[in-house]
């Protein structure tokens, strides 16, 4: 029996890592400055999750391949983009939902696999998949994705829902786990190409 | 008998998630961005606090009661600003002063009750004090309000020095929660108010 | 026998700290402002790392000497620069430099006597070094040094790479620590004197 979560661990943190390394790129970072922009999106919104719930070390530090992961997603991109080729100003964007919604499901699934609420694992879910890409953000001095006003935290927050409810009502693990990917990517992806965005709360000051 | 340190750690969740609902509308986030801003103002210094002191799982996720006074915070303040209406733009740091005075006891408190050192309770009481609201302003790309020249850290310190100070003396619980609280609070005030600041450490550069 | 780690502990807190106090000096803050800057560049590397390890309390916890060399190191800036005097414009990299290769040192060394793994080792010297100089920068609203072009994040891997080599290869502890740390100031310095830069990773997008 595979376990699918742990598989899709993986593809988040090589998504994520890749998001690090394209905001690399921008900045005309060098190979070892790029790994640990690739690093700290990879794993930093799993590594908060991990030491404010209490469960040190954290997850990276016991299993090498997340770590093995991120430099050989590290490694790939040096490779593909090492002729002159230009980058759709889509990728970063693209591989951030990805990591988004796989992340986000991730995060849940530790807080209810600790036995936490499920309105905690929808925060844990939150957490673990924003917070790698604000670090990065806040790293590169763009203002965070989770900022702007394109739907972003509403895709994860809804996603994490979807699969606290799934699980409660009695699905199959993994089909959970695909249902709440989806809705959440999709949501993220259709945010992105239409520039959808919810009403903002604007406040004018005196 | 009150558990008033509890008390006042909500209304300190409270203000603190208005200061970040407010700092959200000046930035037309949307309402779940608005909730994250909050949230992260609200329980990011004690998230700090308990994750380096080890209290793991942090506070927060032991006790729904945190999230849902964020939550109806936020509500009431999308309530509120729902018809047009300006935000005085002395309302963000005044919330932010109530936050900061309230959560510098409740920091420090909670490292005495761990049987820290004063002056380790001190540190904890800057730490929760002012945690939540550099995280805001970061994460609003502006310079934190605890490095602008008005007193700030200041009032966090004194605040927390008087509480430690208070019961060492053997002063009443309350007594020393309420005088602490109030000593960094008009300290704050005040700076806001006539601009107090202290001599700055001025270095210039060849 | 002397604790040569805790004396360069020590030594590296002292100078991250100054680092953090001319940062400060440059921004105009007053007193506090200037210890709070100095506190979070000295022990905000060590505090992540003890965090995500679990090594919680985090180490100045229980230890006061990091804070008392912090205030010292603060009060003895003050008095240093009270009458005008103006900083060599390479003052802050070079202190900064020294903490960089104290405490990836230090870093990798926590980590090994903690039985984890040469490569984790290498990562939290790396986190240990960088962490406290990356939160010093943000709260600056400076673009972090481990981001810019010059050899940063490369020297302190090199430097842990070093390190842990040298004690799986048998080499006395001492001359593993001094032999590594020189290596990794050397690098470090060198980018700073010639602006030594590795190839940067260039990225164009659409």
């Amino acid at each position: 029996m595979i376990d699918w979560i742990y598989v899709f661990d993986l593809c988040g943190t090589s998504v994520f890592a890749l998001s690090g390394a394209l905001a690399a790129g921008r900045h005309k970072m060098d190979p070892f400055g790029v790994i640990v922009l690739a690093s700290v999106t990879a794993i930093g919104g799993g590594s908060i999750r991990d030491a404010i719930i209490g469960a040190t070390p954290v997850f990276w530090i016991q299993d090498p391949n997340y770590i093995i992961v991120i430099l050989a997603t590290v490694l790939m991109s040096f490779i593909y983009f090492s002729k002159p080729k230009r980058v759709g100003r889509y990728s970063l964007p693209v591989a951030d939902a990805l990591g988004l919604a796989l992340f986000t499901i991730i995060g849940a699934d530790k807080a209810l696999s600790l036995e936490l609420s499920g309105m905690v694992a929808v925060v844990m879910g939150l957490i673990t998949g924003v917070g790698g890409g604000i670090i990065r953000d806040l790293l590169c001095q763009q203002v965070p994705m989770v900022l702007r006003t394109e739907i972003y935290a509403t895709a994860s927050i809804i996603g994490g829902i979807c699969y606290t409810v799934s699980l409660t009502l009695g699905a199959p693990d993994l089909f959970a786990l695909l249902f709440a990917m989806a809705i959440a990517l999709v949501i993220r992806l259709a945010a992105i190409r239409w520039h959808l965005s919810l009403p903002s709360f604007d406040l004018k000051t005196h």
